[in-house]
């Protein structure tokens, strides 16, 4: 087991970038039915995660989160098919990447330092 | 031709990371033999660079950067195996992340906006 972990960011040809936090905050909204339920569950503030929702919805050709109106919760957020599809491609690039990076990743292990911080 | 691009992060089990910008840094500092002078040629600012370089430092098991001293120049800095090690390694990672995730990124071209965000 290794330690080393892999982030990946897509950086698009308008400008925009999709990266961990957006997609960790649409999971989290798919899996709470909100934008402040999914903020919470992944320790973003509420601000911040409208933010990233707006860049989402901005991002793509249609938007990546709808809110639902009215129920009994008083309205809440959905992923919409083509935020699920963001989702799935940005996963099985991280796992494409992480798979096939298995050599180098034991190489870096062999000049990062061990352990955590110490002050001498 | 894609304008679609993938950047990575390693994110290293003693907590530090590896990311584009300390990659960038560390390759401007080896092609001009300064800090000061790599930091202007990738445009980021003395006071971010020195803090990048303090960081890759203590990240590797040996400094990736060393400050030359005297010389005609009165010194200046290089980078040293162990950080043009750390560069190959991501580059390298950079690289067959990027070759294996051509039809992901197909697919995300087909959902994301195309052209630069215009106001209405």
């Amino acid at each position: 087991m290794t330690g080393t972990r892999l982030s990946i960011r897509i950086d698009l040809k308008n400008g925009d970038r999709i990266g961990p936090g957006k997609i960790a905050l649409l999971e989290a909204i798919r899996d709470t039915g909100s934008i402040s339920a999914g903020a919470r569950k992944i320790g973003m503030s509420y601000r911040r995660a409208w933010l990233l929702v707006e860049q989402i919805n901005v991002a793509l050709q249609q938007p990546g989160v709808a809110s639902t109106m009215g129920g009994r919760q008083g309205g809440g957020a959905v992923v919409t098919p083509v935020g699920e599809r963001m989702i799935d491609i940005y996963r099985s690039i991280e796992r494409v990447a992480r798979e096939s990076a298995g050599d180098e990743f034991r190489a870096v292990e062999k000049i990062v330092r061990k352990g955590k911080r110490k002050e001498k």
